[in-house]
C-alpha cells in the first residue's frame, strides 16, 4: 500500500510580494524527495530592518533536509527569484537548472561568491524534460518583463503541477517568447492540470494588461519631441523595455550610453546569451559627455531611487562626468513600488529644481506590467481549468482575492502562506504541518535571524538614542569619583538643564552614594538602579527614555 | 519718496507639501511690519527622522522680529497650518485670528500646553475684516476637506493680495460653505488682484475634481449591502465625510459609534462651533460590543497606518472590546499619503487574514481629494486673473508645474520656495533676500535643529550598532586589567569570532598594551586608536563600521 503523498511547503513569496522560495515534496510523510522553485531575497528599510542588506527567506528546514533536496529551479532571473541563490546554496548543495539567460545571471553571482560554476546547468525549454527524483520538470516559455522567465510543468506520481512563475499574457513582448497560449492549451489537454500554482501579483488590477509593443509609439513621440539630454530609467533586468528605449533614441537620432552597472551587466549577458539582438550601437559613459546633448540618451539604473544607483547620482549633480540641466527630460518608464515613494519623489523634486522635465509613466503611457491582470488569470484560469488554484507570489490579500477569484469558477482554492505544509494528494489541498520558517538578515557579511533582537536594538537606538554610563567601585563596592556619562544621538541640553548628561551624573552620582553596599554588591541591582536614574532624567528632561549601557568597574584589593 | 516694500517670505510649505508656514510684510526694507500666515507641521520619518515626534518650520528669523508681527492668521484647522501654534507661539507671541472651528481647535491646543486661550480673536468671514498693521485682512470661506478653511484678501498699501488657503472647487461639500465664484469673482471685480498665492498640491491631476457630495450614493450603496460589522476610517477632521459615512449607516439601520480621540474632538467640535449640525446619534466605545455586528458601523481614526491609531489597533487584535471577523468590511475612505503605503499595506494584510473585506477608495468611488485639480486652477486663475501668481502648498514639482501653467496664461509666475524673500511691489517678484530656515524638531519634550547633528547620530546607531569600550589606565598611562567592549543592535557572533565582543577586547588589549605611553597619555589618541581597532574588527567580522563611544578612566596616584 502506497502512503507516498504530494506537498507543497512555500518558504517564502506567500503572503508576500518578494523572496520567493517553493518546495514540492513526494514520497512517504517526512520522506518526501524535494523540488526547490527559486531562491529569491527581498529588501530592507529603515523602518523595520535598518542596516540589513539583503533579506533572504529562512531555509533552515531545507538544510536540515538537504539530501533530500533533487534540484533547485530557477523560473527567472529577477532578484526576488534569483537573489539568494549565492547565499543559501552551500546551505542546500543542490544541482541547479535554469535556462541560458537566467542561468548566466545565477552564475555571475556564485562566481562574485566564489562558488562552484557548473552548480547550475542550462536548461533546455519545453519539450525537453529534467528529470529529478520522482519530479519530471519542463521549463515553459512565458512572457515577464525579464527574457526568458519560465512557467514549470511538474509531473509527478499524484498528476500534474502547473506553477506558473511570474508572467503577463504578452504575445508581442519585443525580447523573448511571447504568451502562446495553444502551448498551455496542450499541456493542459494532454495530462490534466491538478494544481495551478498561480502569480497573484495583479489580482487588483481591473483591465486586461498591455503589451509590451504598446510604448513603441508613446515613447518614439515623447523623445522625438524633446531638445534637450533624455535619459530614461526603468529596471536593468526589463531588457525589452532597454530595446524599446534605445530604438525610439536611435529613431530620434540620439547616440545611446547605459549607465549603472545592473545595467551594462544586463544587456551584456542578454547579448551574450543571445536573447538580445539587433540592439544599437552603445558608447561608453566617458565618452558621452562629448556628444552634443540633444543627440544623447542616457539609459541608467535607479528607478525606485535607490540612492547609489545612478538616477539617484544624477539628482545629486555630476555623475561621470555627466550633468543634467534646464531643459533635459528625465523618463521614469517605471512604476514606483510600494514603500519607495519618498525616495523616488526626492530625486523628482531635485530634477525640478535644476529645471529638468520629468515624465512619469503616465498611467501606463510608458509603462506596462510584467504581471497578468485580473481579467487575464481569469482566462488562464479557464484555459488551464486546474483541478485545485493555489496562489502565490502576493501579500495575504492578493492571496486571498485570487483564490476566491478561482472560486468563483468552481475551482477549489486556498491560501497557503509561508510555513504552510499542505498535502496535495487528495482533492483539495489539506495543511498537514506548520513549519517554523522566517527571514534572515545578510547584515554586511553575517546572517542573524531576523528574531536574534539585533534589529529590534537598531531601531530602538534609532527611536530613542543611547546613554553609555561608566562607574568605577572601590574594594569597598563605594563609587570611586563620579559616574560619567555619555551621549549618543541625544540632545546636549535638556529642558531645565543646560547640560543633559552633567544632570544625568549628578543624579547618579547621588544615587550611588546613598545606595549602600547591599545594592552596590549586586551587578544587576547596580545596573537596574542606573537605568532607572538614567530613564528618570530622560523623560524629565527631554521626553525620552535612551536606551543605557551601563559598565560597572570593581577595582580589587 | 515713499521706499516701503510688500514682501513674502516663505518658512514652510512652499518646495514640500506640508509645515506651512508663510510670511507676508509691508514697510520699509528690513522694517515691513509682518503677517503670519499659518503655522504648520509636518510629520517625521524613519528614513530620515528617526525617533522624532513633530517637525516645525524654524521661525527664527521670525522670533528676532517678534515685534514687528502684527497678526498671525490661521487659514485652516489641519495640522500643517495650524500645528506648531502652540509650540510656535511663545517665540512670536502675536495675536492669532481664526474663524470659529479653527480657532476652537487652536484653543485646545493652546489649553493642552497651558498657554492662555485668549491669545486667539475668533474673526468671522468676509465682509468682515480684520486690521493688522498696513495689513486688511478678509476670511473668504472656500471649500476644503475642514470646515471653514479660508482663502484670504490681503489688502495692503501697495495692492491686494489673495492668498488661496488650501482649496477645491467644491460647490455643495455637505458640511460647511462651498465653493461660491460670485463671491471670488466680485474680489477680484472691487480691487485688481496684484498677486495670487495659490495651493499647488493637485497641479498634477489632470480631470476636474469632484464634489464631497458624490460620494454619498456609492458609501450608501456600499454600507447597505454589507452583512458583517462596517469600519470606516477617514481623516478624522474631514467631518464631511464623517457625516457622509455616518448618514450612510444610519440609513443601512446601523448605530454608529466614533472611535479614537481625534475622531470623537473632531466632531465635538464641529458640533459646538455649529458647523456639523444633523449628525445621527452615536455610542461610546464601551456600548458598542453590545450591539449585533450586523447593525453597527465604527468610524475610526488611522487612515495612513499611524501605529497608536484605532485601524491599527484593530488590526492587531481586540481594541476597547471590538474585534474584527470574517465577513466584517473595513471601508478606507481616504487617500494614501506618499511615505505611508508600507504601514497601510500591512495593515490590509492584517485585516485580510482576519477574514475582513477591505474596501479602498476605488479609484475616487469612495473619496475625493479636498485640492483643486488643474483644470480647476486654471479656472481660479482666469477667474481671479491676477497681475502675478506665486504658487504655494506644494514640493518643488509642483510649484514648478503651477507657475508653467499660470504662465502659460500669460500671468507672471515664479517658484518661490523656502527662505527666499521676495519683494512683490513691482510687477514681478523679485528675490531681494535668501533667510536661512529649516526645520526643528520636537524630539521627545524639547526642540533640536534639524541639523545639530543629533538625529544624524540616531540614523547612524540605526545603521551601524553601537559599541561602547571602557579602559582603564593607571597612573603610569598603563592598561589596567583589560579592555571592556559591550554591543547594541549587533550580532554576537562574527564570520570567524564565536564572540564578537571578546574578539574586539582582545584586540584592544594586545593594542593598547603596545601602544606605548606617547599614545595612552594623550586622550585623542587613545580614543583614536581604539575607534580604530573596533571599526577594524567590525569589517572583518561583520562587514560593518560600527559607531563607538570610548570611555578611558584614568586612576591618579
Amino acid at each position: 500500500m502506497s502512503t507516498n503523498r504530494l506537498i507543497y511547503l512555500p518558504l517564502g513569496g506567500a503572503g508576500e510580494i518578494g523572496m520567493n522560495c517553493y518546495v514540492y515534496g513526494y514520497g512517504p510523510a517526512g520522506k518526501e524527495r524535494l523540488l526547490v522553485v527559486d531562491l529569491g531575497v527581498t529588501f530592507p528599510d529603515m523602518d523595520t530592518t535598518p542596516g540589513v542588506d539583503l533579506i533572504l527567506p529562512d531555509v533552515s528546514w531545507l538544510a536540515e533536509r538537504r539530501d533530500r533536496i533533487e534540484a533547485i529551479i530557477i523560473t527567472h532571473a529577477h532578484e526576488d527569484h534569483i537573489g539568494a541563490l549565492a547565499h543559501l546554496w552551500p546551505d542546500l548543495k543542490a544541482k541547479v537548472y535554469a535556462r541560458r539567460f537566467t542561468a548566466a545571471i545565477g552564475r555571475l553571482k556564485l562566481e562574485e561568491a566564489g562558488l562552484p560554476l557548473d552548480t547550475i546547468t542550462t536548461v533546455e525549454p519545453h519539450p525537453a524534460q529534467i528529470e529529478a527524483g520522482p519530479f519530471k520538470v519542463q521549463f515553459l516559455p512565458i512572457a515577464h518583463s525579464i527574457p526568458e522567465s519560465s512557467a514549470l510543468v511538474i509531473d509527478t506520481p499524484s498528476g500534474r503541477i502547473l506553477h506558473s512563475g511570474d508572467f503577463k499574457l504578452d504575445e508581442t513582448p519585443v525580447v523573448g517568447e511571447g504568451w502562446n497560449p495553444d502551448l498551455f492549451d496542450s499541456i493542459a489537454r494532454e495530462v490534466p492540470v491538478k494544481v495551478l500554482m498561480c502569480d497573484s501579483t495583479n489580482v487588483f488590477s481591473p483591465l486586461p494588461g498591455r503589451s509590451e509593443t504598446t510604448l513603441q509609439a508613446p515613447i518614439t513621440e515623447l523623445i522625438k519631441a524633446q531638445k534637450g539630454m533624455v535619459v530614461a530609467t526603468t529596471f536593468a533586468s526589463n531588457v525589452a523595455r532597454l530595446k524599446t528605449l534605445a530604438e525610439a533614441a536611435q529613431a530620434a537620432g540620439r547616440t545611446i550610453c547605459l549607465m549603472g552597472r545592473a545595467m551594462q551587466r544586463m544587456v551584456k549577458v542578454a547579448q551574450e546569451t543571445g536573447v538580445l539582438t539587433h540592439f544599437p550601437r552603445t558608447i561608453p559613459p566617458e565618452q558621452a559627455a562629448e556628444v552634443p546633448r540633444g543627440n544623447l540618451m542616457l539609459l541608467v539604473t535607479g528607478s525606485q531611487g535607490e540612492r547609489r544607483a545612478a538616477t539617484a547620482q544624477l539628482s545629486r549633480g555630476k555623475y561621470l562626468g555627466i550633468e543634467m540641466k534646464e531643459g533635459d527630460t528625465f523618463l521614469f518608464s517605471s512604476k514606483t513600488i510600494p514603500g519607495n515613494e519618498r525616495d523616488v519623489i526626492r530625486i523628482m523634486n531635485a530634477f525640478s529644481e535644476m529645471g529638468v522635465n520629468i515624465v512619469d509613466d503616465q498611467g501606463g503611457k510608458y509603462h506596462v506590467s510584467g504581471h497578468a491582470n485580473r481579467p487575464d488569470l481569469e482566462a488562464v484560469h479557464a484555459l488551464i481549468n486546474p483541478a485545485m488554484l493555489v496562489p502565490m507570489h502576493g501579500e495575504h490579500r492578493h492571496l486571498r482575492e485570487h483564490a476566491r477569484l478561482a472560486a468563483e469558477r468552481g475551482i477549489t482554492a486556498d491560501v497557503i502562506t509561508n510555513g504552510m505544509m499542505v498535502n496535495l494528494t487528495g482533492d483539495a489541498p489539506e495543511v498537514v504541518e506548520y513549519i517554523e520558517t522566517g527571514r534572515v538578515y545578510l547584515d554586511g557579511s553575517v546572517l542573524i535571524g531576523a528574531m536574534d533582537g539585533v534589529i529590534r536594538d537598531r531601531i530602538r537606538l534609532a527611536l530613542n538614542g543611547h546613554v553609555t554610563v561608566t562607574v568605577i567601585l572601590d574594594e569597598n563596592d563605594e563609587l570611586l569619583g563620579e559616574a560619567w556619562v555619555e551621549l549618543y544621538g541625544l540632545p546636549a541640553k535638556g529642558q531645565r538643564a543646560p547640560d543633559l548628561a552633567a544632570a544625568m551624573e549628578s543624579e547618579l552620582t547621588e544615587m550611588l552614594n546613598g545606595a549602600g553596599r547591599k545594592v552596590l554588591r549586586d551587578e544587576d541591582k547596580t545596573e537596574e538602579a542606573i537605568r532607572r536614574v538614567v530613564r528618570q532624567v530622560g523623560v524629565e528632561e527631554i521626553g525620552k527614555k535612551p536606551e543605557v549601557t551601563v559598565v560597572v568597574s570593581r577595582m580589587e584589593a
